[in-house]
């Protein structure tokens, strides 16, 4: 067995610590007698898990007590849909920042629920730059204000919580989730699916302020009305019980890490490495402006695109996979999440100036 | 390490081989140089895994070919939403048969999207028995017929595929799919989570008559929208990979024992054995009609229920673990999937006489 490093988007890279526990305890969890594929979401030994894994998101993140944390299914593309269901309330408008095509997709859905106010876009450049926020148009009628934290597919991310002038801040975190400190109290509601940061896909993460939940349409259906799951701790019926239990390993990681913090360390030091590569070289370019550079997933271009497919061919060669760009950008992509180590991204940027050297 | 015989009603016991081949590659899948867990859903290795579980899928139900085959999220829960929803078209009635608490759920949720005409119920018989097809209400105006082949808690099951009048017949199969014959060109649409015969939980299958698909009201999210995703293969999203895959074993599984035909003969003779033992006995009673008792979920009160605690204590003792029954009928429930081997129903008798000899 030889492992390769895995600069994929999602899902992506898992801890290897995580790989072999889950593997160890496949057949049996913890003298259960059997696996946790098999076990009922409302036994004794299923409990514990499920207990373990919010207890260790909410020390993880600073969850505050007056916030529920809901394990849901669908995906985060399903709350671009259920989000405005459960969190209009009687409003009839949100407001929505267009930082780049996750930010779009979650636009398209609200337009099915309610008025949908653009209060800032970074569309006329490209997506390469987070409009300043003191030029955002905050209508004080919305029911609140969506911002997608880290864009996957044009590699920006917001350097902080943006002010929402007194709006209800809702976050698309599922690309940095985990990956950074974050004042969840600043939000009233954040939501990420767990293929990045978290864990296998599978689950979708929903932490809301309790004061939102309550007050869902009445068509919404019930597995997706927060507080029909909040009541039941998420178990209203099956959830992906296998998925959470992982997620759950991901998170013990985590803190053995060091907690957010020790990773936010190591993850501002692997994209700094990665970024001065790019920068430097006169072959790869990253379009990003400065301020607002994805840790995550770091995008660049070859000055010349006839050498894309040798590029890519050379660096799977050398055990350096999935990491041509989406389709809408072209180019390059290098995904580096929670998991993918130090030692992935030096190998990444010694293959790069070779290969820059060699052509 | 010993494995107990798990009798949950699902999630539940998976097929020992497939634990075992997932735990062998839970580091690295067919020399990817990664886990499953960690593949891009749009990757090649992925592609694999998808194909060969809708080809499996298909060859073992034999699901023709103007049949969608649709791997979702959200559990047959959420589908008691998305079925009107997707298919009630330009219809405002649907009927529904009640033959337990399924089909009550079903029924709830269908009244927030149409007018719900119940065909029959069992309810007045507390769920005992399948109302004579012959006396069902059947609205010819109704866009479609809705029943639940097998009810887990009451453990009633249909013994073969109603006849519908012409109706689009709709079928709950979560519980008894896979585990005998099944006419899929009888019903318009086929759905069951996949926790009880199919895998781990986590993944939803729709199979749906193509002419039924493309009429979704405009609210739906577009992840439930069986025309998006039948376009989509199931990927408008990122799906729960590894469920998929594990869904994927089983199945591989279930051909390697012979396909359906093998696996309904070894069901027969499993539950034969356990009523028959039931029926012999003068402390065990089940309540269902000879003629609808289900192969999958075979409840049973005992004649004196202080003895419901020891009963339970004993046999986890002997490694017969998750025998409670619901809280709603309350005495004992043996779940006894495709995957549970007749000697795990072997065993499971050997207790129970042993326990009426001793009491």
């Amino acid at each position: 067995m030889s492992r390769i490093y895995n600069f994929s988007a999602g899902p992506s890279v898992l801890p290897e610590p995580v790989l072999l526990q889950a593997r160890d305890e496949l057949l049996e969890w913890r003298n259960s007698g059997m696996s946790v594929l098999e076990m009922s979401h409302r036994g004794r030994h299923f409990s514990i898990i499920a207990e373990e894994l919010e207890s260790d998101l909410r020390g993880l993140l600073g969850i505050p007590k007056n916030y529920k944390v809901l394990f849901l299914q669908g995906g985060a593309t399903a709350q671009f849909s259920f989000i405005p269901q459960n969190i209009l309330h009687d409003k009839t408008r949100a407001c929505y920042v267009n930082t780049g095509a996750w930010s779009e997709k979650a636009i398209k859905e609200a337009h099915n629920y309610c008025e949908v106010v653009i209060s800032a876009s970074s569309e006329n450049t490209k997506f390469t730059r987070i409009p300043e926020v003191s030029s955002w148009v905050l209508d004080s009628e919305a029911a609140y204000l969506h911002y997608t934290a880290n864009e996957t597919i044009h590699g920006v991310e917001f350097p902080e919580v943006p002010s929402s002038n007194g709006l209800t801040l809702v976050s698309d975190m599922s690309s940095n989730i985990l990956s950074r400190s974050c004042d969840v109290s600043a939000h009233g509601l954040i939501y990420a699916g767990t293929q990045k940061n978290m864990g296998p896909a599978g689950v979708t993460v929903v932490i809301v302020r309790e004061d939102l939940v309550g007050k869902a349409n009445n068509t919404i259906p019930p597995v997706f009305d927060y507080a029909e799951q909040a009541k039941n701790n998420s178990l209203l019926n099956t959830p992906p019980t296998y998925n959470w239990y992982l997620v759950g390993l991901v998170l013990k990681w985590l803190i053995e890490q060091g907690g957010i913090e020790a990773i936010e360390r190591h993850n501002i030091t692997k994209s700094k490495l990665l970024y001065q590569a790019i920068d430097q070289s006169t072959l790869y370019h990253n379009p990003v402006d400065i301020s607002c550079r994805s840790r995550m997933n770091i995008p660049f271009i070859l000055a010349d695109e006839t050498l894309d497919k040798p590029f890519l061919a050379a660096a799977e060669a050398n055990g350096l996979c999935e990491l041509k760009g989406h389709r809408s950008v072209g180019g390059m992509r290098a995904s580096i999440y929670n998991a993918m180590p130090e030692a992935g991204v030096l190998a990444l940027i010694d293959f790069m100036a070779e290969f820059e050297r060699t052509h």
